[in-house]
């Protein structure tokens, strides 16, 4: 059976972000700012878990990884020796008349015609244009000083190479992570938080004896492909796609995608690159330091290859929203749930008093000031109850919590589970032990 | 008695930062980047610890305050509104002989001279600058496309107020948290990430009517003084101090700093602010769009007041290193020890065998690996026992624990202390135990 998107029109994606504060188009009251997302309350808990769960999967499960954080606003030499200020560049083309830009390479009328279509609009010829922001380091503006925003958090690791095997006690093989914002003037930027200006990276450069970097290749594939299947993603809806040579950069002797089935087809979602020891070698000559690693056992110097890791966080968002939408039919209601994985979820719990009165808002918020210091949770006393059930059903919220009048009888409250429906009486006392059976934390 | 410094020179830190790992300068192998440093294994694991203790106490532990990731890049006119593009601005001087730049503020030699002190050295009139760094969305560069890296991240609330209010069920009082990267173009950056031109700010917005914002005030100053010394910080090296009148920006009603008694002195650490109506107005006249709170009871609507708590994550993170670093004499020999609460400490437990013989690293790797899963935890099995104390003590961990002959025979390990020293043995079967009456967690 052909797979099919979750979702057919990423329209229904965005409208539920802005409705419900996962996303917002950036500076809105000005009229937005193109290509600029700001995560909203449920957004940015989304975020804030995805985040951990690879931090803690990359980094804090493995004896041999160790994290870094370097600063977007690097030195220039940096993207000399990484090839980024020659090379960095995507071809622009500009209609004559109505002076729209567009992506040369992605526009696949021929002949080349301005989108408007009208008499006397026509692209003039491709120029290149580099894809880094600049800016100036400094109060004057002058070539001197010229900066640029990092357009990758990789080359942030290369440059800390030497800095982090003379302060650790690494071994190779051994992996640096690192998490943080990069930026990329992009012309075409559409679909969403898909291909942004501004956007956050999850990468990690794992180092290896060159011998051995087919292996360590094989196995970061399959590892990251598993950490979305893990994280409940539809595998039907992943796969993993081999670049054929001539898709490969020059240095690299191997790259597979991990592509998802978005709204508008199969897309790159991470990246798994052999990036052998260009960058390392290139800051070395750039820079005249040695970067090598140096085998205790054997006294052998050399430059260790790399394997890479490295994908979008925003795009990875993208992909738990899209694949966690779920529209349904509840004894012929309709609901639309977000069946996010526990540790994706932004709210892990929800606390509803069924009266506002007779002492329920009261014991409710006594549950739910203890539940607040283990896990993200909210409370709602607003509505009826049904409705409070759909309304965290939308912000994908695992467990309802409910303190009604049996309460005061027998102790016990209802547990409400998202995904089944079911509704079973608990004991109060053990809400922590069945809040761990449901969540797995 | 008078307050002392805890440590009486910032080198001390500093070098301590680079071998261990805490601290790079940016992009050393090419000279460095003034004024931009780069996490290490350990401080990345400091600086998610910090950033995760704030947002637990700010957003996750309180009924009232919710979250926000806005961008970075975001719509000039936001700072056409906030007076950021009329009125953030340093002056300058600059030498006409060597052309070297200082703040005129800075300054306190009258006449003013050029530091190089030399034959035809003198500084011209001060002229102002804007401290938001400039760039181009875009490929092309002209005024029409210039946008900001934003100075400060309290805009991206305000902006986002009525997404906020619109998306979610927040009740006055209310607050909106945020963390993320700010840039200034600072011309003075000294005393290493004190005050830098890249830097992360952890900041809420807290809502409220007008006629509450004295109390909520108050209990800000209260709390946020609190956090610090929760999280270990010496209250004797921590005070309050009230901007005088004439230190209030035109539109506050009244400010705090939080300072912290660092190496070169009392200096602000966080910022406690009433910020009035301004933003919500002037963003309202700026857009054209109403920013107004609806009490739903009574029909009435107004622009909420705003009290504001905002610090530095980096000087944060300064003060929790500067505070935790102590020399000590253990039996007549010197021990550097970093005192890291158990929150803030990079690294909460390390695994040693004894021996790397017997057994003892294959045992010593299963209680690591079963560990890691729910600790920052790290293995090490070079060097005699007691060289590996010690390094763990410069790294803060607060527990080592050592698989040995005995363990073997009767199931204990030696459990030490960071702080007491105190070795003692427990039984393997109860390390989470064990380790939870220490570490709180």
């Amino acid at each position: 059976m052909e797979a099919k998107a979750k979702v057919e029109n990423l329209e229904t994606i965005t409208s539920l972000c802005k409705r419900r504060g996962f996303i917002f188009l950036s500076s809105e009251i000005y009229g937005g700012l193109g290509s600029c997302y700001d995560y909203g309350p449920l957004g940015v808990e989304v975020k804030r878990n995805v985040k951990e769960a690879w931090w803690r999967s990359t980094v804090q499960a493995r004896a041999n990884v160790v994290g870094l954080d370097a600063s977007i606003i690097m030195h220039p030499k940096v993207w000399e020796a990484s090839g980024h200020i020659a090379g960095f560049n995507d071809p622009l083309i500009e209609c004559e008349h109505c002076a729209l830009r567009v992506r040369a390479d992605k526009l696949d009328e021929a002949p080349m015609k301005c989108p408007k279509n009208k008499e006397g609009h026509k692209f003039g010829e491709p120029r290149m244009f580099n894809l880094m922001f600049k800016t100036n380091l400094g109060p004057i503006e002058d070539a001197a000083n010229t900066v640029y925003l990092r357009p990758e958090t990789a080359q942030g690791i290369f440059v800390n190479f030497n800095n982090v095997t003379d302060s650790t006690r690494v071994k190779l093989p051994f992996g640096i992570a690192q998490q943080g914002k990069s930026f990329r003037n992009e012309i075409t930027t559409r679909r969403f938080t898909f291909r942004t200006s501004e956007f956050e990276q999850m990468e990690m450069e794992f180092f290896c004896r060159p011998e051995e970097v087919k292996e360590w290749y094989d196995y970061w594939r399959k590892e990251r492909l598993q950490w979305f299947v893990d994280l409940g993603v539809a595998p039907e809806r992943l796969r993993l796609r081999d670049h054929d040579e001539d898709e490969l950069a020059h240095y690299s002797t191997a790259c597979a995608d991990i592509e998802y089935l978005f709204p508008f087809g199969w897309s790159e979602l991470e990246g798994i690159a052999c990036r052998g020891c260009y960058d390392l070698s290139k800051h070395a000559e750039h820079s005249g330091k040695k970067m090598e690693w140096l085998d205790q056992s054997t006294n052998e110097r050399f430059i260790p290859h790399v394997v890479e890791p490295a994908l979008g966080t925003d795009r990875a968002i993208l992909v738990f929203l899209t694949d966690a939408y779920t529209e349904e039919k509840i004894d012929g209601n309709p609901r639309t749930v977000m069946k996010f994985h526990p540790k994706i979820a932004p709210t892990k719990v929800a606390v509803f008093p069924l009266l506002r009165k007779d002492g329920h808002p009261e014991k409710a918020m006594e549950l739910f000031n203890s539940l607040k210091e283990h896990y993200m949770a909210t409370y709602d006393e607003s509505g009826n109850i049904g409705r409070r059930y759909r309304r965290q059903d939308e912000a994908g919220t695992p467990v309802c919590l409910t303190i009604d009048h049996q309460t005061f009888e027998d102790g016990t409250i209802t547990l409400r589970d998202r995904d089944t429906l079911e509704q079973r009486r608990i004991e109060l006392s053990q809400v922590r032990e069945e809040l761990f059976k449901v969540l797995g934390f």
